[in-house]
């Protein structure tokens, strides 16, 4: 244990580094990485490298490390359903005519049965099974079914039959409604037939899900279960993510496990996360190598919100996981 | 016919009324006139009469007069889903908790079946069924389909099967979302699970269909209807209106019909709408009146919408026939 924080105290107190290292910096995560795939393929030779570490994603909580062995995917579209040239008093027309937001609410409806499974044709096809070992890693992380909803504010967590909260929210694809909208949205009544209504989707995808089959499936769907009277529009947006694994026993989170059991004196649990980080996925497609996330933020710090904070604790912790994370890195056998 | 026009140029150059005209000056109708009721009923011997002619409503076209047998009635309601305290997001709790929604949208699409039908238990028990002469009414006024289409920009009608499009818009119940919101609605991408997604609700009630009566029936196919997870509360909003139907052979009509054959030179249609006026079956449930709408609106002058308009000779035709109208009910037997 000596030599490491020997070298730990001398990169830190301006010594060597113990490897090579590249800095890629990622500024367009949050709108799904347009201009970074085409970077990345451009510049091959110039990001040629054994292992990509990132510091995206978190902890499990001050006193409990994690390894991230999982990341979803993402796609994303949006449905216009148009029906008459203009809005339409409900007298005058009520009755006579498709209203596009019955239209778009039938549609809508058609996508997920009462349990909250996908019914798009062909949707899972490309699911991969969860193994038993990858079932009992998860099944290791504690989770308080009561204390998550209590801190969410809802009486009953809700999703497809045969999978627990957290394999549904770390290892199975969803189709979410992000938004709605169409018609009267003011104070009282207005007896409007809209002409248009919009809906915006995206889905988390797992592996072997790719985004533009799933995007292709759900266009599908949705044009065999148009309703008549109106016209549905489907528009493929721009924002794409392959799902993304790192087996467990990776030498880089081999390295990174025993960094976290140093610093948080236990071992780490084995976690995914339902978010989608899309450069680690173009990393392995690209370069053919593994991402390991290696991240000190924490849950209650309020990411994307007001106030969001970092604790200074972290800080020095982090300093002091990296440094024996390079220095354990520079000496393991990464493979390539 | 010497001594009507006689009467009515009398009338239009100043001579004398030939019955007693009191005059009521609605401001309410397009609020759904909250507090009409109220006034009538306190005013019972101030408002006492044996007819109220109404100058709602409209003509069927510069050429063809027509005889209004019917307006449909009004309810409201709006419906607000809700789940956790605050928006999630879809990485973190996609797949793990309901998205209000999908709630909504599955709760919105019990209320029709494929066809337009209202499944709400008890939306039509009340309804009266459409007698062979009031179709036949129907089936007697000049409806082209195709030009119907044509207006409005849609390739097809829709709704209930076994009516025409015109019983279906003047004389079938409706169950009509007007608007719909909730979650992100820019441009782009958001993977948000929105925590709360609103709609509005009117329907058009026929005879015998009572407003409360039908909310309570919605409210209670959307209790038993409430997918897990969420939380809805309905609304009733303060618009109603009873149904209301005059008798073609109605005294007052038979008055109007003449009067509108000897304005256009032909028989007048016998028509409905499928809009609503509160003050009729107020005033109907009230006084015990039945109300003639004489109206000389059309239905190109663009009603609630920018540049509306009245034609010139629409005052013309409208002032000789109020004189004709006034001139011959003093001479008809209204019957109280």
């Amino acid at each position: 244990m000596l030599a490491p924080i020997l070298a730990v105290e001398a990169l830190m107190s301006g010594g060597q580094l113990p490897l090579n290292l590249k800095f890629l910096f990622e500024g367009q995560e949050e709108i799904g990485s347009p201009q970074l795939p085409g970077f990345i393929a451009s510049q091959q030779e110039l990001l040629a490298c054994d292992l990509m570490v990132s510091a995206d994603v978190s902890q499990w909580s001050e006193e409990q490390a994690a390894v991230l062995l999982g990341l979803r995917g993402l796609c994303a579209l949006q449905i216009d359903v148009r029906g008459a040239r203009s809005d339409l008093h409900s007298g005058g027309h009520g009755g006579a005519v498709q209203n596009p937001i019955h239209a778009l609410v039938a549609l809508l409806d058609s996508l997920h049965d009462g349990s909250g499974r996908i019914l798009v044709e062909g949707f899972y096809d490309d699911v991969r099974p969860l193994a038993e070992s990858e079932r009992a890693l998860i099944a290791a992380v504690p989770f308080d079914e009561e204390e998550y909803c209590g801190r969410l504010g809802i009486r009953e967590t809700f999703g497809e039959a045969g999978y627990t909260t957290l394999e549904r929210s770390w290892a199975r694809p969803t189709l979410e409604i992000n938004g709605i909208w169409g018609g009267f949205q003011g104070e009282g009544v207005k007896t409007v037939l809209p002409n248009e209504v919009h809906a915006k989707i995206t889905c988390r995808l797992v592996a072997d899900q790719e985004p533009k089959h799933i995007l292709g499936c759900i266009g599908e769907h949705l044009r065999r279960h148009t309703p008549p009277g109106v016209t549905v529009s489907v528009t493929e947006q721009d924002s794409f993510a392959r799902p993304y694994l790192i087996p467990a026993d990776h030498p880089g989170n081999r390295v990174a496990a025993e960094v976290l059991q140093e610093l948080y004196g236990r071992a780490p649990h084995y976690t995914r996360t339902g978010g989608s980080i899309p450069i680690c996925r173009h990393v392995l497609d690209t370069l053919g190598v593994y991402t390991v996330n290696f991240a000190f933020g924490l849950r209650d710090e309020q990411a994307h919100a007001p106030n969001e904070f970092f604790r200074l604790a972290s800080f020095r912790r982090a300093q002091r996981g990296y440094c024996l994370l390079l220095e354990r890195l520079s000496r393991a056998k990464l493979g390539s």
